[in-house]
């Protein structure tokens, strides 16, 4: 027999994408693979999910240990969130011998590590392409299609909620906390937007994408993340003067010489000609750039029920036809635990920078900033400064590439001139392609 | 052991890509999979193709069945091209029970019913992840990653020469003759261009991009293509002020209520606000929309000799693995032959045109096109007649959604007007997102 029964802990906006697409095209999925996935339990704590998944009463329950001892069960899809309960559940499923799917990005970034080691000793398949752009393939693309790469760059908008609310900014001309209540409005962020807006859940996705990339474990902890709530209206307007446009990138760099990567997370200037320029709204787009295939970049809706659901599907087939043809090995390595490669220190890392200085008008204040930045080794390659009629005026400078160190020793001397009115804005600048 | 052994048949610029690949990153493969990759032998018929190669004496051979008849031999990677000889090599490999790697579009899409049944009776695994749009990974995502989908539209930018060709002419302003010569110039367009600028080559990859995506074997001689040689710089001045721009298309779509697909390549008008219409040069992008996850775009380089060689080493070592794993199937379901969809006639597809004719300064004329338009069934968007000077004046329109059938009529009949002086110039627009 061909089929695969399927466990879901967790039925909500997601977990209701599965149930309805398993609905909908598990036919399609049989003519094309011969597979049959039947959703045998679900469970979720609130009873009245049962029937917004309009399923039947009998395979619904309140109590996740009716799926994990359920000995009919090949694969656990968990989509509760989170990182203590979620993690027991799937550290019981490999333990009971069951594939495990999930999308929980917050758990893999942070215990990744321990479930994939636990998984590889029981033979145990993890799939996890939803965690990362929903429904864009690009855990497979990384694992499989440019096996034969050295991963040289990763450049990611993989933060829906965070690329509508710049995009809004940007084309509706608003301040950022009108922005986001747009989005909040629309569905597009959550009630509390906090793991979004500060590039927590960048951070998240990064550390997955990177530890593949570069075959290492990379520590979520050592990431440094930087969101965008204090972006102003004012600086999404310079940023376009300057032929840009402002994006929440996460970024991953190997530097082959030092055998070192850097990996973090910045509200991050493009040039308005590069493809990921044009990436809006709730999109995601990754560019990667392999040493022998140039850069590449995959694009489609991070987030959703029936594009995320779609990751999910993807995973449970290709584990179920492992289960039909009776395949004895079923994890894959994860990555290398025997690596020499380190993360690189982030003041270590080199950019080009936006500046923006609110200062007052008097004589000789672009030239004791611009002192200070040329003692510091940062030397500028254009500077804007309108006249306002203001007291305080803004000075725009975009940098040559420079060190992070030398950034912030300069921003730290420039913060304590009696002439500089303002907090410092600092982005940076990547020529992705 | 983890040695897996390859031998390649064909050491032209893909095939040397391959063994500059394998040098270069088997250590990583290694690393990631536990697969070595061995370059067995290499023929070639061109002897100076081992020092190009830089292979030692005795892995070259100038007689393909020195790798066909190599017991050790697991995989054979075929990349002479044509359609006639490198079947006969491929069907002896398959029933030699070799594994099989082609990038070889023209054969796949003509002869890859036969191949792909030759392969499943024998548990083949036939790769051919390079045949369409190079190192970008679009056969994994059709089969795997979008396998919960049905996928409704297809449209590739699938042929760098002709996207290379379309971008120059935009750019620099330069005739279709012109664009072309400099391609050559550059290595974007061989000597004898005819298969890529007649939408040959773009209606190969369409082949195998809708039987995968479709689940049928596409009938290649029933795709409609047209090329890009007929393109005036006229047009492409044109299309740009009415806010598109021209891209050479491979589009496939299915019609839900009718269960039936078209598939055609054409130069497509697309809005310049799509992403699509960002893609220059000799990049290729394909946009997959699937019910599930809405429209996606992959994207990339689409030829060239180590992003086609990433795209066979892929599939080298997805081989590898389950060689090593011992696994017992290496088929894959290729697509079905049970399937009752067909293909809708050519005639009968619906698009919005733009239309150019040249005819004679007079009054009245606008009057007699645009009544033989209507009496079709056909309803203009927008009209477009610039004060020349000149004895012959172009119009320009843009029609409402009509049927192929009754443009074509329309056109002939046109045609036949006294006042019109050139040949009608018709072009099919898609609003791909």
């Amino acid at each position: 027999m061909n089929i695969i029964n399927v466990g879901l802990i967790g039925a909500g906006t997601v977990g209701q994408g599965v149930a309805q697409l398993v609905r909908k095209n598990s036919n399609i999925i049989f003519e094309k693979t011969g597979v049959r996935i039947n959703l045998q339990k679900v469970c979720d704590l609130d009873q009245r999910r049962q029937q917004v998944l309009n399923v039947d009463k009998n395979i619904f329950t309140k109590n996740a240990n009716d799926i994990l001892n359920d000995p009919a069960i090949h694969i656990i899809v968990e989509l509760i969130g989170g990182t203590s309960q979620a993690r027991e559940y799937i550290l019981e499923a490999i333990k009971k011998g069951k594939h495990v799917v999930t999308a929980n990005k917050a758990l893999l970034s942070q215990k990744g590590d321990e479930i994939f080691q636990a998984a590889y000793k029981r033979n145990i398949f993890i799939g996890f392409e939803a965690s990362v752009a929903g429904g864009v393939p690009i855990i497979k693309v990384i694992r499989e299609s440019l096996i034969a790469n050295k991963i040289k760059n990763i450049f990611g908008i993989v933060n829906g909620t965070t690329n509508f609310i710049l995009t809004k900014m940007e084309e509706n001309a608003l301040e950022f906390s009108d922005a986001l209540k747009l989005a909040q409005h629309l569905g597009f962020a959550e009630a509390n937007p906090v793991f979004d807006i500060k590039g927590i859940d960048a951070a998240h996705k990064l550390q997955i994408l990177a530890s593949f990339a570069f075959n290492t474990p990379v520590e979520f902890k050592k990431i440094y993340y930087e969101g965008i709530d204090r972006i102003d209206l004012a600086d999404i307007v310079y940023i376009s003067d300057l032929g840009y446009r402002l994006k929440l990138l996460a970024i991953a760099k190997f530097d082959k010489a030092s055998r070192t990567y850097e990996c973090h997370v910045n509200p991050t200037l493009i040039h308005r000609s590069s493809p990921l320029a044009a990436i809006k709204n709730e999109y995601n787009a990754i560019l990667i750039d392999g040493d022998a295939t140039g850069s590449q970049i995959f694009y489609g809706k991070g987030a959703g029920a029936l594009p995320t659901a779609s990751a999910i599907l993807a995973d449970i087939v290709e584990i179920s036809k492992k289960i039909i043809n009776n395949e004895s090995k079923f994890y894959d390595r994860f990555y290398s635990h025997q690596s020499h490669i380190k993360m690189k220190d982030y003041r270590d890392t080199k950019s080009r920078y936006y500046l923006r200085f609110g200062t007052i008008d008097k004589p000789g204040v672009l030239a004791k900033v611009s002192g200070i930045l040329g003692k510091n080794n940062i030397s500028l390659c254009s500077v804007l400064q309108k006249e306002t009629g203001q007291k305080v005026v803004p000075i725009v400078m975009l940098t040559h590439e420079s060190k992070e160190a030398d950034i912030q020793d300069a921003i730290k001397a420039i913060q304590k001139l009696d002439v500089v009115k303002e907090k410092p804005k600092v982005l940076r600048i990547e020529d992705t392609i």
